[in-house]
């Protein structure tokens, strides 16, 4: 079985990440750790999240961090936009992606958000045209595809028809999310698997949490079938809100350390990786959440 | 490609997870700990080490945890055994296995042992010709398998030689082990042949450590190979002495999780195990380190 010679790994960690953390990072801050992430290579880093601020305090300073980056030609800038003014916000701080989203989960999308998936997908249709009308790249995220906490299994029949949902609305990139990383690599496989039955793989992401440790177990069985897109948040930020203390998004130091050893390009160097992910851990007073990144600091210790 | 239907973790976390640790375990707490793990279900238990007090501290007390704890019939209780002296009084401690260990790194027996990788398998002869005599089950450990901390690579023929010597001893089960945490999934791969190459596939074992986060993957990878039996140290237990505030053994929450999301069976309870980690992780006075474990344990708070 051949892997891909070639992989992207978008990283979540300033926006995904940090949205999840309880103390306010100031624009600064999130300002130099994505200026860190693109020197050290990254091509997609998603960087903000056009929200109400009421709901999410962390992400208030979204246009700050755009405005205040260093650009870097060819990296894209992403941005979540929860509606039509998310978008708008989004283009004037000169996002080059917006991300929409939706679950897998009837149960999840319900509880949440009180309509159908359907319902909800639907609603993106303006984001979506705007962006079309635009240029600008539209990213489809799908969460809780592995798990939900409310209704437990997921079916495979519901992620294919999400995912053609978002397919229609002319996403040019679908990430499938394990949200409450209850995955494990047989499963992985079959969930990406009815993705890949709606949408083309080369534009597939999967997006794993290590919640329960078994992130990069799911990453490698993806590999396997050919995935080669792969979201993961620097030092592991973000923890996982449905069970406290647990882990959420994996550590990218940790991918990184894999397609290395596997001999996978990703144009990233994971020394400068490391340093970025030690700089926001840091900021935020505690140890780094990356197995590899603690290892390569510990090394590095005199 | 199909996996393994059965697979036996072996539980090495009383022996070469507490060894690591600094503070002093009584043997009254390795006792409560060994019986809550047979209680769990493993069938394969290391329990002591009959080393020299002088060197391993730790394991002064093995002689008391091997007389203390409930013998539950089937399992294997396991002692480390260095020498002939070890193996007489892990003969008198009723254990049911020895383990003699030894380098596929010829830089790591020349470090640690001042003797080749040959001249230190050798030295063991009397002590496998003595479990041999007393029907007692001989297991043969091999660390630094897949790279070593003082001459980094380590040849696969390397494995493939010391794996022969140790089944020309008799061994009956023969552990490979990276002891340093830096094989990824498909080096893992090329190891375990290379040791599938001189010993039958259904007595090998897999060792894999958890420093930069790859052991899940690893065993992923080892168990699509046909390997079906693996370590693992119940919370994470025992550091890795290589790179300080780094994570050694992979925990036995992480495996079973994965095990059973995979619909392996390996007949042990991962609730028992839960409740095991969070007893000598109370008692060491810190949160474990498994992922699957923290996150069960979060799931149950109120």
């Amino acid at each position: 079985m051949n892997l891909p010679t070639q992989v992207k790994i978008v990283e979540v960690g300033p926006r995904d990440g940090l949205q999840n953390e309880k103390e306010d990072v100031p624009a600064e801050v999130k300002i130099a750790l994505v200026d860190r992430l693109s020197a050290a290579g990254f091509a997609n880093i998603e960087a903000a999240a056009f929200v109400s601020p009421k709901w999410v305090p962390q992400m208030a300073t979204s246009r700050q961090v755009m405005d205040g980056i260093a650009r870097k030609p060819g990296v894209i800038y992403s941005a979540l936009t929860p509606n039509l003014q998310g978008f708008e916000a989004a283009l004037a701080a000169r996002a080059d992606e917006v991300v929409i989203f939706g679950s897998a989960s009837e149960a999840f999308s319900q509880r949440n958000i009180n309509c159908s998936i359907a319902e909800s997908i639907a609603r993106f249709e303006p984001v979506a045209r705007a962006a079309k009308e635009h240029g600008i790249r539209l990213r489809g995220s799908i969460s809780t595809a592995f798990g939900c906490p409310y209704q437990g299994e997921v079916p495979l029949a519901a992620v294919s028809d999400v995912v053609a949902r978002m397919r229609d609305l002319g996403c040019d990139e679908i990430d499938i999310a394990d949200t409450i990383g209850v995955a494990t690599p047989r499963h992985a496989q079959a969930v990406m698997a009815a993705a890949i039955a709606a949408f083309p793989i080369e534009r597939l992401s999967g997006h794993f949490h290590d919640t329960y440790g078994q992130a990069l177990a799911n990453i490698y069985a993806s590999l396997e079938l050919g995935i080669a897109i792969f979201h993961s948040s620097v030092a592991g930020l973000g923890g996982c809100p449905y069970a406290k203390g647990a882990t959420g998004n994996v550590a990218t130091e940790d991918v990184l350390y894999m397609l290395n050893g596997l001999g996978i390009d990703t144009g990233i160097d994971l020394d400068q990786v490391v340093d970025a992910g030690a700089y926001i851990s840091q900021f935020l007073g505690r140890k780094g959440a990356s197995r590899a990144g603690n290892a390569l600091l510990a090394k590095r210790a005199p």
